[in-house]
């Protein structure tokens, strides 16, 4: 019997190229990927284009029926994404703390994803349901906003109709929500920062086998 | 073949008997039960003399090893709720929004559950992880609470490494992240003042039938 | 003896012109406007070209001490808007509720103001420091995300060491955190929506009476 | 001209005598009170006899018109500290981290004070209205539950129409909303933890100032 290969996606809203958030992001996919049958991919959201939803609600209405794609408003890289999130079995999206939340382009991302909602008349309507959501942020102070971050990412997926993981069974002596990284006492500016954070680095193994574990219960 | 008949479990941190979190609750498990296989059950913890935790951390140390009931500081009521914890499927914890939050009395209830945490060295270890978790909360004012009183008892349920599920897919006009009700315009000592509440006791069958849905879904 | 004329400042970040937030947003500034001596002004961020913080952190570098603005890597309208922070006495920001939280719009804007934080190097530096803050939200369901809105919104005001307050002395059954309205039971798009809110509305006239009340608790 | 001494009440809600919270609250009041004028209390809830409120609303009826004190279900331990919260200048509220909230302990104190609410009939209406509020967490874990513990405490006073602060102007490598400590990498059981914390103890100097300065501009 074939065994069907599951996929996990992981969004890094931060702008910074190879900065905390990737890295950790990257640890946690990677852990992922130790389990067999199971497939990770990142998106970088600095390398696409999108823009802000301008809260037409086109997506909500007949005009939305028969499109290749749930937005009616903008033809931008946010066509890239929509397929990539319709297609995983699990997602992982990793934020800086920016002000206590995730980053404008992170949100901009998740803003742009009304027409997956119960709300859209769009074929892309419940793209995102019953699938598996954890979070990953890295604040630059030590309890600098992470939890609210990881709280701004949950509440994404429950909008969204998805299972919201956190951190997993195991000791947790970084954090419950999810991946929960500091680069202090380095400055954020410090590209290498979150590797010497092993709080950080267990906790984004942790959802990166957690994940896998919730996919795998659930039979997908 | 013998179907595994699974639970869902229900639990009122109201003070009131009869008040409007009661019945609520009592909506959304009677929706629960309309699926075939399922059944459930509402504790009222009004009806169970619990003492608030001392932090004396016995649970977490082998003298909790050999013992019947997790904690050691405290023969009491939850020796009662112990079992029905670890033998459900499914949690639905509801309260009445006090100051934004939870009751003491429920928080009560969740701090002295520390014994059935990973920490723990008690055969009540992880007698939460994996189960299924939705929230429920009554609020005298419209928006007085009840989204952090939700979060409140998803953050309970995060660090049982539960997995946590809200409204489902259907319209949500009343709230994601789980049931919510108002009493408003009546006051909160009003009894039936929730059955005028169309959005609440919408939100409440909702995640009657969610939590069904994902242990169905987990195959449990 | 002359006396100061104290300045609050609104906040829109909704992208729909004349939409409901902005309404909400204009009666609350407008009933702070009844006060003597209290003058107020509303930007919408809609109509300001703001780029998307990079995370180059140059304004908490030596190359910001002498500039004009705080921000180096982006000269656009946020240099319009750095003023009328570093110049209101009281801020009150508004967002639709998106996915539980504020608009990308919102968020960017409040990203670009690094640069206005205890770690600027820029003259901008504690440019919101003990100002007094308020937060308004509208969402299309009733329980939608208008808390955790509000708080994102507070998270701001902490970081930038704000005085925040929430919506007074009076009655509250809209809301504690800020003004709270939903657009529910019309659709998000109709404009008017609002104006039947009669507890949203109520909340506006109080967060405006607030942040006066206050700003001249301060004696500012 | 006789200037008046300011109080600031610090509040305990830790179970354990002599615990990292109480420690951290010790030194947060400390700093408080090197500022002239300024005289500072600390209770430690567990001294204290309070019964769970029992949602009876008496404290809102015109039964209460007349009585010495807000709470007519209850003659406890509770009528000691009516009178401090309302002769308090600013308050500090501390918690050890109890799944991501307060203490059931802490959460029965909050909910006695009903009485002091704008709903109130008795003469302690009002009590903590406008006094400057600041709060403090201590989790076993890094990331465990400090944020949301703070603001548990922050929905509290802004229920009770307090001012609310986080900590300060200065750098604040801890956290933005206020004293925010772990007891981690040591057991939470141990009693001299927080001292190694250097950022938990900063944070709660802080803490301790910013209060101070806020009454002080205040003007109270």
């Amino acid at each position: 019997m074939a065994v069907r290969i599951k996929t996990i996606l992981g969004v890094s809203g931060s702008p910074r190229k190879d900065g905390n958030v990737d890295k950790l992001l990257q640890i946690a996919l990677k852990e992922a990927a130790r389990t067999q049958n199971i497939k990770t991919e990142i998106v970088y959201l600095r390398d696409y284009k999108i823009e802000n939803c301008n809260s037409c609600f086109a997506c909500c209405t007949d005009a939305a029926l028969d499109k290749e794609f749930p937005c009616l408003s903008f033809n931008d890289d946010m066509n890239l994404l929509y397929p990539k999130l319709a297609e995983c079995d699990g997602l992982i999206i990793g934020s800086p703390v920016f002000f206590g939340s995730v980053t404008a382009q992170l949100k901009a991302f998740m803003d742009r994803t009304e027409g997956l909602l119960r709300y859209s008349k769009s074929k892309w309507k419940y793209s995102l349901s019953n699938k598996v959501g954890a979070g990953l942020a890295v604040g630059g102070n030590r309890n600098g906003g992470q939890e609210f971050t990881l709280q701004t990412i949950h509440y994404f997926y429950f909008v969204h109709n998805m299972i919201v993981v956190g951190t997993g069974p195991e000791l947790t002596p970084g954090c419950y929500l999810g991946a929960c990284g500091t680069t202090f006492p380095e400055k954020g500016k410090v590209r290498e920062a979150i590797l010497k954070d092993d709080l950080g680095l267990k906790s984004a193994k942790m959802i990166g086998r957690r994940v896998v574990e919730v996919i795998q219960l659930l039979g997908r």
